[in-house]
């Protein structure tokens, strides 16, 4: 028996996370919601996909368009068990009370504050504690990523001090209103909400970050200096360890991938949906140890990473899968990302 | 008997071709040339296309990086009926020698000048006037995107003179060296080599062209104003013409789709490979009729127009398919592109 | 007896206006208005500018920063024969009001209708049509270019029809919130409303403009087709009309000014106040003669091109010099901008 | 007696030495060399500069051009008492031979090694010991920005260790060739040269410095964590000692000053020649103490922020003032920059 699925919010993470979910063998695909017609909402249909009116949406306007809907979305979320809600940031939180009346389980994502869930979440950070949740988050792109590598390198050596500088995009390739166009916006919240926001999964991580926004649209980039409790054998030893992880992806130097604009043209030669980038991308020739200290950039593609935890977050919620590892690895198989080696 | 292909330079024009080719049921892709192992390399092998060193190219280079050769360019070229040649401009000029020397025929592109070639080639415009030649070349992304248009225009209600102007975008999305970062730059050609450059595949067509380039990696832009020799009926009889052409896709205005962002988006949506928009895209509502004078704006994919125009190339030259359309439609089902309605 | 002068709205074209009042024999810059404190607000202070709270802002905010304020905005409009509105675009209708009460002329920009004033104004264009009026509008950046270009080309030659493409700057350099930071976004207006608004100047003028934006900051640039009605001798007696007129500035080949990044160096270079370019600017490689057909390329610096023009619109309405020429000679060795040769 | 000095490249470090040495009291401009005729060079007779052809350079390409020249480059060096050499990167090394062939003094910049000078010179960190040298080179813009930081903050509370993130501008507003337009850089060396550069200075200096590459022209970004030995009273005491250091320049919470964009305008507002910005910029807000933990954001200005240093290395050169501190108020009162309080 399938758990049924609605996805409020048919935009950038919406429309990603609809077509994890129904390539997933454990999991149906019910019905997306869109306030208004637009290219994303035809390309949904075209899919198959079930389309409902959100909230203020107009059902004629759809009609229109020759775009039919289903319902509206207290429609769709009587059809299901689980909601995941992929409404703008802070819209999260005003649709909560709707998910309570429909008596369905939620999931949020990272732009909502903690607080909105029972739980944050990260699969390879604490599946197991969220197991049986009834409102989950799913933490934020920038903290997805940071908490992946805390998952690996963390059992491994422990930390002792984490130090990130994260360089973010300043709009996603389809926003074409935000900015900025030339300059450098720094972040003047220091240490930056991120840190406390990875001790939402790793409470007793000492972490501080720093942020800055920047004319790109590709992808963020961590630079992250680790102070390990232990340390490593060598450098290959730590790279070996990313690589043994799921959802890392490691240059080789030969690959001549300098930077994101490359990072995002390997993702485009892979053909995974809309040129995803799924897993956190390290460059060997951009990892260094020095004893206890390891120096490393990571890149973060702030429209994807969040899918598969998403699909994660459901197979905890409704205890799925026996553990994390088993639901990363058929999540990550369903969606075809680099495998663990 | 399919024809056996082979792509020289597996970078971004040779690289979709090489795809492109190896869906086509009457062809088959031997291999494809690389001058250094790369992210892109790597891919070709993983899509089980055989590599060979191009020119200057070390084998051993590959080797180490775990990527196997099949030879070298003049071992591949020994193995094929044709050589479709997506080197770096002016690359080509060189090779031409090769070809000969091998005694294949070649597919040259549109960053070559037109004297290399037997007869420039675009398939909506002179598909038949290319059948049997021995050398052809492609016209540019720019040219094609023009030409198509002539093609679509020039039956229905004569040309009797084009203005275009072509905002170019200042690189591709992996092209991480070239600018400008902020600023406009004009070309100070006036008119630019592209109206002369349409004409070698339209002779009579009156078309000035004017360009400059912005700091974007997207698509370019077209601005056309046309002069028609007969008023067409009204503006939907127009829009009908180019939705019911081949290589060509009409955003309608509740689809929101802005400008170019929003166009890749669509185009990531869609899924083809590489998220490439192979078709010219028009936006109903940047098109206007005032009597026999008609103003339209054009995206155009830079990485990916001709890519079909490549496929179809081939087949003019061996004669595969009985008239141009016929080529078209195999083309374009091979490739899922948008249908004519 | 000097004409005094109040700038309302001390932003981009505001400080701008106000440094250009403060250096002509003829005006008193009595006080400029600034809603809160800010690096600008502070500038004018430094300058020696009475500073006054503009409508909602609260005059507290300005002395805990430290900067006294002289009143409020109607306490300015009271000291003054002409206010310059210089606040954001649409808000200057509501202004309208307040000068009205207070008694005081007032000049408005071109981001307002053209029925907020008793006629809009280009000094080139039509300076004698706006003498002694009691509301005028200084019409937009790329308006006033191309009224400056018909200004010249219109007398010497007669305009049969003009197409202009106006390739547009995302935002300006200090608005760090607009995009579009990767992308074209073509304007679906056809024709754009440019045209329609040049008439305002020149009413019987056949021209057409279409509007796209691109990802910069720096300057707009436009591309200019125009059907003269009498054929010019040759291209170098059209350059020398450009160069014969005040507000025009030439690069020849020889400069290297390969576009919009480089005027601005030049503009750096030149250092007039915030490294303004007011002239139109054209390069005399990007200009070409046809028989009757002109080609030019302008670039148009959005911030400053308007600001000799209210300088001279405050002249026509108390008809302080005897003609536009005088006017425009007495603003631009004020402001020691490029002289007509 | 004057110090006569010839600047060798009339770029875009050379020409704002030109007019720095050009504005001191005890120096005398002797003339500026440049290979070839353009908008700068034009620039330089217009200010009354000598003009001498560099290198490679053909005379009648300036003749031609209407730019008189003086001479070579081999007359102006015979001409001068030292020469600052602000050639390309890399030319430097081949141009101290000349130097020493004429027998003259040189100062070099910091795209050269260490090794090409006698010591490397920041005024604030060094001054003391580059007295009477005959061969100076002024570190890179980054380094100098380092380096004043450390000098002010090494004294007051020592450093304990250093971590510094490089925001880097992908390239400066009129080099148009460079990008990337759209994406994010690492620098593959780890930590990067900039901590080993600044040692040149601080030869005692923990410091460790990792960079990326971002797409901006206008200025660098700093992000850094600097642990000091002792621990300072508070937040305010820190933001003092840098607002009482010469250099550096501090916005209050109240300017909104968000990011670079707004630095630059504030830059254009104060209007010191191409506007810019010869100071460490720091934001108040974007500076944070934690125990002896130190962290800020500071942004340098890559075009200028080297300019004063120039000038002060020559005066340590020649011994004309009797320390730092008095060769740095003098340098800074005449170039009108922000005095220290």
């Amino acid at each position: 028996m399938k758990v049924r699925v609605a996805i409020n919010g048919f935009g950038t993470i919406g429309k990603r996370v609809a077509d994890a979910v129904a390539r997933q063998p454990d999991m149906e695909l019910v019905g997306v919601t869109k306030t208004r017609p637009s290219f994303e909402a035809r390309r949904a249909r075209e899919k198959g996909y079930p389309l409902y009116v959100a909230g203020a949406g107009d059902p004629s306007e759809f009609e229109s368009a020759g775009l039919p809907v289903a319902g509206t979305g207290a429609d769709l979320f009587a059809r299901v068990d689980v909601v995941i809600d992929a409404s703008p940031d802070k819209v999260g939180r005003t649709n909560r009370a709707l998910y309570e009346a429909a008596g369905v389980r939620a999931i949020f994502q990272g732009g909502e504050k903690a607080e909105i869930a029972d739980a944050s979440f990260n699969a390879l950070g604490n599946y197991a504690a969220c197991r049986g949740k009834r409102f989950l988050r799913v933490v934020s792109c920038n903290t997805t990523g940071l908490a992946r590598a805390a998952a690996v390198l963390g059992p491994a050596w422990g930390i002792d001090h984490w130090e990130a500088t994260l360089v973010r995009r300043g709009a996603d390739p389809a926003e074409s209103k935000k900015g900025p166009i030339n300059g450098i916006l720094p972040t003047f919240q220091l240490p930056s909400h991120h840190g406390p926001d990875v001790r939402t999964i790793f409470p007793d991580l000492s972490i501080a970050t720093t942020a800055l926004v920047v004319p790109t649209t590709l992808m963020h980039v961590h630079v992250n200096h680790v102070r390990l409790r232990r340390e490593p054998t060598d450098l290959p030893s730590v790279l070996e360890a990313f690589r043994a992880s799921p959802r890392f992806h490691l240059f080789a130097p030969w690959e001549h991938a300098d930077g994101t604009p490359q990072v995002m043209e390997y993702a485009r030669d892979r053909g995974i949906g809309f040129n995803d980038m799924m897993e956190n991308v390290l460059w060997e020739s951009g990892v260094r140890l020095d004893g206890r200290n390891l120096d490393f950039f990571q890149a973060i593609h702030q429209e994807s990473i969040v899918v598969p935890e998403n699909v994660d977050a459901v197979r905890a919620m409704f205890d799925l899968a026996p553990d994390g590892p088993t639901s990363i690895a058929i999540t990550d198989r369903a969606l075809g990302l680099t495998p663990a080696r």
